[in-house]
């Protein structure tokens, strides 16, 4: 039994990860601002003597003590992480310091919460751990993928320096129940649109591939890689590739709608291609994805349909 | 007549810009925390009315009030910024942060010294500014690297945001008189060893290339820059390339010393080739550098034969 901290336990993947915690009887704590996480994502563990849920920015010194850090806070999809991107670079530099200096201070573990996005758009595919990216540092996405990256070096520099135990998982595109009606990620904005008999938005032709793994899936990877003795980065993804396009067709199957698929303008700087290479997961953890694409979809939209129904 | 704040001025490169500055007219007021700077370099100005030397570290905030930003603290040779790591990235992030809020609220205009590392090894030959680089994230260089590529993502997040006017010059390998005889870079380190009549390391088989320019056509670029229009990345540096064994044969040369050139062992990422692509400077400043290699050269030996002197 542990002290766990999760920043941005309040968000969607954190959520997910707290519940499994608290079923496995740690004691939880979560930071949260509420920039994009909602009390209610946690709601349900409120008043439980092992959980605790604090109002706190990362940006500004948090001293409590604990085992182990799961540092999961930060926007995440694009309109958030765009909507400030001055707050979004403090909150991947200034906010990883301060929860380095506090695993420094604590002698706990700290996995960090990276991505994907490292890997920029990527002209090597599928993507393995070793390759360095393609990364624009001053395109639009750059407050996003250049604050993980030096978040990424921010873990090694202190674990050099200063003996901090990190684990870093780079995330690949996850959805699931519980994300963000607003978040405008491609899963989100398609099922809602979709359900709602609205043109579903394809941006530029649709051709970019993206591979989708469901929270479950994640939320184990990430509860084994903390657990493990790897400290390099691992990718934490699903390796089924689809376009944007089939993606679409698939979430309307599963609706079951009749609404029509538009295709709008290209977004600047939006990766080609990605894929995560998991062979190291599978290595290191003994970790692949269980969920398939057809059942988590089915999981999401009835998650959607429902806040859709609470909302009316 | 402008305040000017020169952040790092007391150090190789700030040095010679205070003294242009100073010889202009302006109130120059130099930020170092002589991590490797040395009041020496700034020691003819201490005292003029027109100068200030303030002992501060910007990852602390700074409020004084001016209308220009040469923002140039950081350490910036392999041995120095890999010595602290964390305190590497601290300075390029909550440091550039601190200038980028200064800046906003005085409405001065902030220019970044970046580098020719943000290309990292680069897999384009020459550099443009519009290349992403190729930088790995999680290297021994990475902390310079990456902190300065979030340097970069911070000034245009602030741009944008905040309306900040910003400048950011990537500058390639510099050289001239007030290096830091410790400072472990190539020129230094090859001089002192000709003078010395040691022999010359060579790190790897030496094929690896630079182009180096000398300080006061590195200066001229600046002062441009910082007074033009443009917003976006300009590369500053000479197009001259030459590979690190060429490079060792025409130190000895220049010095007349007869000592051996000897090969040691490879170091981690170091980049294979590197040179700057200046027709960006050229258009938007008019720019380009001016003092041959052989002058440049020259200038700088007799600075470290006369330090060497002192020293005995
Ligand atoms: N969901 C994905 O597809 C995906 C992919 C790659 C990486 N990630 C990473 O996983 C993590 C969680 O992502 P998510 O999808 O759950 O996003 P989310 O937006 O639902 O969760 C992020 C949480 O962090 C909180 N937060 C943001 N800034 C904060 C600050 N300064 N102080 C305190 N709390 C703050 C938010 O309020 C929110 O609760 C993020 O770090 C994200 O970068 C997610
Ligand atoms: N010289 C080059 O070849 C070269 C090439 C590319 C970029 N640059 C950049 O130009 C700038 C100047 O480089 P330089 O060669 O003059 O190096 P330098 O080490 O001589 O100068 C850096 C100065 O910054 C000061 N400093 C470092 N951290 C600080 C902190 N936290 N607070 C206050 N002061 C601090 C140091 O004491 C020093 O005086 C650096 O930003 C460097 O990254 C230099
Ligand atoms: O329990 C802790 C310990 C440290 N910090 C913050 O973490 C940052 C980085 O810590 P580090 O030890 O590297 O910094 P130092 O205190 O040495 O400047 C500091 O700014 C602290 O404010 C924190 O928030 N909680
Ligand atoms: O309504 C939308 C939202 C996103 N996308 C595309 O879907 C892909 C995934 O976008 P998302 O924002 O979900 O995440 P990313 O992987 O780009 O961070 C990208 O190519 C987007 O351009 C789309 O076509 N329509
Ligand atoms: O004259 C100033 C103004 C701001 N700052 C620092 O710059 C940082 C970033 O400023 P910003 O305005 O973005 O931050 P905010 O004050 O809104 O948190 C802050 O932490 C301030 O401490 C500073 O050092 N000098
Ligand atoms: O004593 C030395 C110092 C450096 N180098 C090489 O010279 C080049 C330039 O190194 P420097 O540290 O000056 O700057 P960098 O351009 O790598 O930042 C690199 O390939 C180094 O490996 C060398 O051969 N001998």
């Amino acid at each position: 039994r542990k002290r766990i901290l999760v920043t941005g336990g309040a968000g969607f993947v954190g959520s997910h990860l707290v519940d499994r915690l608290m079923v496995d009887g740690h004691e939880v704590i979560v930071v949260d601002n509420y920039f994009t996480g909602r009390k209610k994502n946690v709601g349900h563990w409120i008043g439980h003597e092992n959980f605790e849920l604090i109002h706190h920015d990362i940006v500004n010194p948090l001293f409590i003590e604990v085992d182990q850090v799961y540092h999961l806070a930060s926007p995440a999809s694009p309109p958030h992480y765009m909507y400030n991107p001055v707050k979004t670079i403090k909150t991947n530099t200034v906010g990883t310091i301060n929860m380095l200096g506090l695993a420094k201070r604590t002698r706990a573990t700290l996995l960090l919460a990276s991505t994907s996005e490292v890997y920029g758009d990527p002209e090597v595919h599928p993507q393995a751990e070793t390759y360095w990216g393609h990364v624009n540092p001053i395109g639009p996405r750059a407050c996003y993928d250049e604050g993980k990256r030096v978040a990424e070096t921010l873990c090694y520099s202190y674990a050099k320096q200063e003996n901090v135990a990190v684990r870093v998982a780079r995330i690949f595109n996850t959805y699931g129940t519980r994300m963000h009606m607003n978040d405008g990620r491609v899963v989100s904005n398609f099922i809602l649109q979709a359900l709602q008999n609205e043109p579903m938005t394809i941006y530029g032709d649709g051709q970019q591939t993206r591979s989708f793994q469901y929270v479950s899936d994640l939320v184990d990877g990430l509860i084994l890689l903390m657990n493990s003795n790897y400290s390099q980065p691992v990718n934490l993804g699903n390796p089924e590739e689809h376009t944007i396009r089939e993606f679409a067709e698939m979430i309307r199957d599963v609706v079951g709608g009749k609404n029509s698929i538009v295709n709008k303008k290209a977004v600047m700087d939006d990766p080609k291609r990605r894929k995560p290479d998991i062979s190291l997961a599978n290595k290191v953890l003994g970790w692949k994805p269980r969920v398939s694409l057809a059942d988590g979809l089915r999981k999401t939209v009835a998650y959607f349909k429902k806040e859709l129904e609470l909302r009316t």
